[in-house]
């Protein structure tokens, strides 16, 4: 049976100025994820700050997860570092937390050669969490191959993918490609929000989403429309979700998932610096999309 | 007077698997750049593994350095960060040990947006320690304009750029341009060690030198024959480090250079996981290279 499958939220992380995390903020955002029926939840994913943040502070919002999602649906979350051993680190802190999955970008400074990527997975899956391949190359730099996933598949703890879905003319050839590189129990999932019911539809088994982590309603809408193979349905949640979709594009969704959650009552939700909040005609911008979308 | 001239030297930084400093290997190391007479030393800079240590780290090698240099030549320090309170509390770290200037990259995970960079250098240029801007986008994946340099230049404490070189027929243009936005006394310096002698050339007013870490004299050489507008030497020096060139393009300066360092008798030498040490063909290409180069 493939561990992961349908749709994945990826929430916020609310988090101080400081990058302490807000547990019971979070707790609130998770319950409402659970509320609505969401098949997985991607903690400490990229729109959840995993990067910026502490081993101990991801170890608290582990533990709060846990404490609130209580086995109701699986929970994944980011165990990616720039150095092998802290990867490996977070990973053992997530196994003990009894989290169902580890996701793991390969993080970097100093571009990675595959065979690097490769043996960088390989140490961490030893750790014994089950991995998922965290494949983002819009903020690691790094792109997985086809071959390179199948390669990596071939060890005993790696069970998923995350691969960004690429556009209607591109996803078949590539999930057929990936399809004949993989155990047939191995899960293989989209990200990219606006290219996600394509790629169900084109035999995608999980979409792992932005949207979903604030909005689970119309992204469930969404994949159990995919998933039941109903196009037109797909198509008609797209456009109307295409206002959303732009703002991803312009914003980045991290930054755009941020001043939702603040305008949903979930504290300040702000990104953590370096990156700031939008401001002025983006916030502007985001506000009146949000208003007229309908989405809560 | 510009704070940054001629030619400064970026060491590799020599630690065990753990990311543990061995000062006792630094020291040997930046004793013999003060000795050949480089005119500052980098430490912590990219070739110096600054992204993958801890802070804790960062300070035993700067406190290890300062005793070692002894005012002797300015030093640099590597205080880039994801986050802009950390790179803030490492450039106090950095002015508490009383090293001459920070080098602070833009480090990235969300891609960054300029107005996020100018509010990240301004807080981190607030701690009082002067700065030079480290543009590196093969690394950090965020690229400065001369505008924006010319912008954080106008801030009291930032100082200094680092620019990456390009080829000959682009660095004329590129350097009048940065000189127009800059103020005289602020210095306009180059990365990329093949393109860094014409870069001279053409007003240049420091290189930052991956090869001058382990062999300064050569460096060294090809700097006072630029700075001298000896072009016809600048040329032959080249044609020399062609070979050189090759593998830094080829396998990165940061790879070669850490199996360089091992040759030269500098500990195991061996880069942060992840990145791995070079082997079989590459690493014999290395050698073979290194060994007819007559470096040292």
């Amino acid at each position: 049976m493939k561990t992961i499958t349908g749709l994945s939220a990826f929430p916020i992380t609310p988090v101080d100025e400081a990058g302490v995390v807000d547990t019971e903020t979070l707790q609130r955002l998770l319950a409402r994820l659970v509320a609505a029926g969401v098949d997985s939840i991607g903690l400490l994913g990229s729109t959840g700050s995993y990067a910026y943040l502490t081993r101990a502070e991801r170890l608290r919002a582990i533990e709060a997860a846990v404490e609130c999602v209580a086995g109701r649906v699986p929970l994944l979350v980011g165990i990616g570092a720039l150095r092998t051993d802290e990867a490996s680190e977070l990973a053992r802190d997530a196994l003990r937390a009894d989290v169902q999955m580890g996701l793991l970008a390969p993080v970097s400074y100093v571009p990675l050669q595959e065979h690097e990527v490769f043996e960088h997975f390989q140490a961490v899956s030893e750790v014994g969490l089950p991995l998922c391949i965290y494949n983002n190359p819009g903020t690691t730099h790094f792109s997985f191959t086809p071959e390179l996933v199948g390669r990596l598949a071939e060890l005993p703890n790696i069970v998923a993918v995350k691969n960004p879905a690429p556009g209607v003319g591109e996803i078949g050839d590539l999930h057929a490609d990936l399809l004949a590189r993989v155990p047939s129990d191995f899960s293989l999932g989209y990200s990219v929000d606006w290219h996600a019911g394509q790629a169900l539809l084109a035999g995608g088994d999980a979409w792992y989403s932005a949207l979903a982590g604030l909005y689970p309603d119309i992204a469930l809408r969404l994949t159990r429309a995919a998933q039941g193979g109903r196009t037109e349905e797909v198509a008609q949640l797209n456009r109307q979700l295409e206002p959303v979709w732009r703002l991803f594009r312009a914003y980045s969704s991290y930054r755009v998932m941020h001043l939702a959650a603040s305008r949903e009552g979930f504290g300040e939700a702000q990104p953590i610096r370096p990156v700031l909040p939008l401001a002025d005609e983006a916030a502007r911008d985001v506000e009146t999309v949000l208003e007229r979308s309908g989405l809560t």
